[in-house]
């Protein structure tokens, strides 16, 4: 078989020692006589499955243990909504900070449920940036403030943590999400679909303070209630299993690239090595803010678009595929999550330098 | 390898077959370098995955053109909060037919959204059997009627398809759905989780008539609003697309084996072998009435309830798994779901003879 190099922004490349675990037990899972697709989620094998993938990520992040960590579903699309359904806790309004198209999809779902206040916003520049926090105007009633950490189309990610004081602080991060240690005691709640960093789609991680639990409005469907959710150890019906298995052999292939700040350490440098190309020549562009680039989404222009079309086939006929930027963007945009290689990227950078040599 | 028998209500076994071709395909799908997995749900290999996988589902259910077929996440248990968030359609109240455990659970999640009329219950004989519809006291006024035409738990399974006039009839079928033609026409909606007959668990199945869709309750999140998801065609987000194509693989195998009414004759076959020998004795009982045993759910009991331990260690010892009944009812209980080959409802047959003549 010949592996390609996937730079898609999800569902994404997965580590290919984790595909072929999974495909070696897929039929019978370490000689239990079944897959683990047909285990029962109550049964001990799948128990310890769940209980091993949660006790690797916790150990991969250092959360602390007043933090439940929950393995749902519905992606982080439905957190848009679980989140103020949630975490109101009395309050009538919360604030968010709008830095592409995903804060824009969070606001707009908030708005059904609380008045939201947009308190610092980069749409002036075509979300290339990062508001710097002394431009927020933070509003110490507000029930919490919700970030994206890493914007997945704008190819934008924080590169501080918000200091919110006793307002908790709400995180989607789903595109960056272990691609580097973060200090979870930052945070109120954290969230991501797993489609991305942590494995297939239809799994939905989410890190919350317990402390913020319990206080769901009326309207909110009991799936829907961290606090439910919680309580049953995320089994109040059947989990995403297969999803939190793969989930779990990811966990342990992280661990074996030394953690966080090992795969930190990798992704500096693949990010490094792109964004220096794409910097050493006037062929290549990126829209975005140095110190609010991306580790995980690269959005890159070619200098003329009407090179686009040539540039995207070239590049499929080298076995590097989805290269192409999200259509509110246009141009190309790069994913090098934890699972893409540094040949991947190697290759990538490769080609890229050759087509503007021919082109340029 | 040796495969167990495994008779687990949810998730469940799978055809190996199916198991055996998502294992060839696990790492390279097909020869196109990259894992289902991997695939971007907008590329137009998954595009092509999910909809074969739905071509193949109308034709096996004969669905109607009119109706729509959703891909969810959630569970049923996320339809008890969607089906009245979305089909009340102005009005106030619905009615609920009790049957069981799982209808319970409807009912409950229900009655946060509108006025619950229970038209009919069971529970005055423990859920053992479907009341009659002549005993019905349906409210035409009512938004719709739901009904859970296959009690996992209690495995007490419909015999007829009740009639409901005007008022939508909403079935939760997943415990049964796909052992057995059925006429998608006469209902409003029908939902069922995958776990059972249709794939791997973390993948909801919907199919509902269009005309009842665009009126959700304004609190309804976005993700949970029918008309958004059909729009999308299941695509609002990123859908479990692992678990849809392993579902589509299940409808090919479906196929294989003769659609829904060669699968039927092929269930009545085995349930007939488990009832028959229940029945040949005064070991074994059925707590369910004739006409409403379930094809996929076989609650049985032993005369001395002290065996019960040493029926489910010398069961294992053989292979057959999962065989404890669910702790609200006790005794044992056998899952046939489709996947369970006739040979395991045999050796399950042949063994439960043997315990009887050694200790009865």
């Amino acid at each position: 078989m010949t592996r390609i190099y996937n730079f898609s922004a999800g569902p994404a490349a997965l580590p290919v020692e984790v595909l072929e675990q999974a495909q070696r037990d897929l039929v019978d899972w370490q000689g239990a006589g079944l897959s683990v697709m047909e285990m029962s989620h109550r049964g001990k094998e799948f128990m310890g499955i769940a209980a091993q993938a949660e006790a690797d990520l916790r150990e991969l992040m250092q959360i602390p243990d007043t933090y439940k960590v929950l393995f749902l579903q519905g992606g982080a699309s439905l957190q848009f909504a679980m989140v103020p359904l949630n975490l109101l806790r009395g309050r009538q309004k919360a604030d968010y900070v709008n830095t592409g198209q995903w804060s824009k999809k969070a606001i707009s779902e908030a708005k059904k449920y609380c008045q939201v206040n947009v308190v610092a916003s980069s749409e002036d520049r075509n979300f290339s940036y990062v508001p710097p926090q002394s431009d927020w105007r933070l509003d110490p009633e507000a029930a919490y403030v919700h970030v994206t950490t890493n914007e997945t189309i704008g190819g934008v990610e924080f590169d501080f943590t918000p200091d919110t004081g006793e307002v908790p602080l709400v995180a989607d991060a789903s595109s960056h999400i272990l691609s580097k240690p973060i200090d979870v005691s930052r945070y109120g709640l954290i969230y991501a679909g797993a489609q991305k960093n942590i494995g297939p789609a239809g799994l939905t991680l989410v890190i919350v303070r317990e402390d913020l639990l319990g206080h769901a409005l009326p309207i909110t469907p009991t799936m829907l209630d961290y606090r439910i959710q919680a309580d049953n150890e995320s089994m109040y019906n059947t989990p995403p299993t297969f999803a939190v298995y793969v989930a779990g052999l990811v966990f342990q292939w992280l661990k074996r690239q030394g953690g966080l700040a090992g795969m930190e350490q990798i992704n500096i440098r693949k990010a490094q090595k792109l964004y220096g190309l794409i910097d050493s020549n006037d062929f290549y562009a990126s829209p975005v803010a140095k110190n609010n680039r991306s580790r995980m989404n690269v959005p890159f222009t070619l200098r003329d678009p009407a090179l686009d079309e040539g540039f995207l086939k070239e590049a499929k006929a080298r076995g590097l595929v989805q290269l192409k930027g999200h259509r509110s963007v246009g141009g190309m945009r790069a994913s090098i999550y934890n699972a893409m290689p540094e040949e991947g990227v190697d290759a990538l950078v490769a080609f890229m330098r050759e087509f503007a040599a021919q082109h340029g």
